[in-house]
């Protein structure tokens, strides 16, 4: 059975999680439910407990055999449930008939530190941006921060393209930038190329960013829909970085929505993701510490043999948040540092370098060293 | 320029609207946007006022350029916002350098009523379900509903496929029995498959539906992706029916999110939507009158070359409201009677009747004649 747990505000709370099990299953009145739809196709209900605030908590088993693909997943777990006032999908244990259904990351945590080469400690990343600048200053960007010692470039979720021959001129230039530096360095930078684009197109650009050298893609599975990421994520060899772009809705309702954990940490690892972005708290948006935690450890948890990913806190952070970040999410996070890198006075060799250095004091072993 | 409007909580309306127009452009701190690039790329902020309910108005407009299909769309519009309290999506105007970017609905409300040769009047569908009963009964039910007159027949949302065979079979079936009651009765009365599958099947999905006959889909935009609708409806000759699954986090919240109008509405109707369903008020889901009027207005307002599209209430609506819901909606309309046709004791025929009737004598205008 696929397990979930809601939390609800109601009054009749054995009422409500009845109505949930039929809505995501039959969606039909009760006397249209014959005997062998409720036991075979109607969601069970397990269980109602009241929570410490007040809130009830619905525990709710639905057949396995409703769910043969992430869309099947998302309908049954969210999907009518959605609609209906104060209701917060806050727990999802799925069975391993169904998370086999499933390849997840193509690399996860230990794929993207073979390709790096670096173990054990944190991933520092920066941000191609703003939109508007020449595809020489990404370069010369990219290029400073690999010569620096940083691990991912990221393009930024702004840098839409008009056609795909921007696309492949700036993925271009800034691939071999990369490389010039990684022969310099004897290191090996990463380069994820943005993939927002029209779905039609994203065939073109994810064959494009492999033809062109980059690792992995920048992609918002809210923006594109989580399947479409599934499906590209599994046909190619890139490692998926995803952008939290229009999710926000989930979460911003505390009564409502989905917890944080599960959509960007169990749902993304479904679809793929292997690096997932989030906004940090004490940050530019106002998400809850337990929230980002809740992400980062749905990132690492098992969840059958689908691999574990890394945690990106975001969104605004500055160098002076290492530490604190650092030991807050442990080794496998990616720490990402758009402004504070680009922006520093020093200039981004240095920002870099300053940024490095505070993670490898934090985490001394094997810097850089193949395992 | 593109013009959105945003409803925001907070005491510096002027800070957060320059906060917002940088957020969804360039994503970087002040410091780093030089002259040019916020003259060219930076939204503009065109003013603040106070509402009523204290919250303000914040009016910004974002380059033209920026958006060159719908991932953009959304992304500009509110795709980082999302991620900040208590601002909404209340108002988007588009440009006609953006509204040529869309081909809208392949056939809109005008050519819905071609396929069914039905004018001036709300149209009657059912819905076919729970998930669980056989095909043969699915049949049946089309088939009753289609000979006495009814004129569209929905797949259930719920009706999720293990298999290409499985539904393959379901809507050849269905699809005979409705071309059989069409015999009969002289109608043209219009079946639509359930495309919610993975998004790597919708192809082959939306193929066999033309090929079974069937002249519509019914596909949930925001559990595939909005982009996905907008591509295969694009490609196919097939009228799209949305179901609004998974939109509820848009809505919850009235001081976050986006309005009803925008996204069910105009947004639809961009990602090629005929019918747009969504949630009436009074009925399953608590949803306000005014923002279900909001629905209904966006799909039938100018929207440059764009087609209109059907505004579709539903969720647990009674025959008993046909005439509410019509004087409400107007014309055009679609009627979407599930539990209240399917388990009416005077039987499917007897049910769809008494709707028609109710419907003919508030529209008497020639019932099902051509134009």
């Amino acid at each position: 059975m696929i397990r979930a747990v809601y939390h609800a505000v109601t009054g009749e709370p054995e009422k409500l999680a009845r109505a949930i099990a039929v809505e995501e299953t039959v969606e039909v009145p009760e006397a249209l439910i014959d005997e062998r739809t409720n036991r075979e196709i109607v969601g069970r209900v397990e269980g109602t407990e009241r929570l410490p605030d007040g809130r009830f908590a619905l525990r709710i088993a639905y057949p396995t055999d409703l769910v043969k693909c992430l869309p099947d997943l998302l309908s049954v777990a969210y999907g009518n449930v959605s609609m209906m006032e104060g209701v917060r999908l806050a727990g999802l244990d799925l069975p391993p008939e169904v998370l086999a259904r499933f390849r997840g990351p193509g690399f996860g945590v230990e794929g993207i530190r073979d390709l790096l080469g670096v173990r054990g400690r944190p991933l520092v990343c920066t941000v191609l941006k703003p939109r508007g600048a020449t595809d020489e200053h990404f370069a010369k960007v990219a290029e400073e921060f690999a010569l620096a010692g940083g691990d991912i470039v990221k393009e930024d979720n702004n840098l839409l393209d008009a056609t795909q021959g921007d696309f492949e001129r700036r993925v271009g230039r800034c691939v071999e930038a990369v490389a010039r530096a990684n022969r310099k360095t004897g290191r090996s930078c990463l380069y994820f190329a943005n993939a927002c684009a029209a779905v039609d197109r994203l065939e073109r650009t994810a064959e494009a960013a492999i033809r062109l050298g980059a690792q992995g893609i920048l992609i918002p599975p809210l923006l594109l829909g989580l399947d479409v990421v599934r499906d590209i994520a599994a046909r190619h060899r890139l490692a998926v970085m995803a952008h939290p772009a229009f999710s926000g809705t989930f979460f911003e309702d505390r009564r409502h929505g989905i917890e944080p954990g599960i959509l960007l940490g169990t749902i993304y690892r479904l679809a793929g993701v292997d690096i997932s972005i989030f906004v940090n708290h004490g940050g530019r948006f106002n998400y809850r510490r337990e929230e980002c935690d809740g992400v980062a450890r749905a990132l690492r948890a098992p969840l059958g043999r689908i691999r574990t990913a890394f945690a990106a806190p975001a969104g605004g952070m500055t160098i002076d948040r290492v530490k604190e970040m650092a030991s807050e999410y442990g080794p496998d996070t990616v720490l990402v540092f758009g402004g504070a890198i680009l922006g520093d006075s020093a200039g981004i060799g240095k920002a870099t370098e300053a940024c490095l250095a505070r993670v490898l004091s934090l985490f001394p072993d094997r810097p850089g060293a193949r395992a």
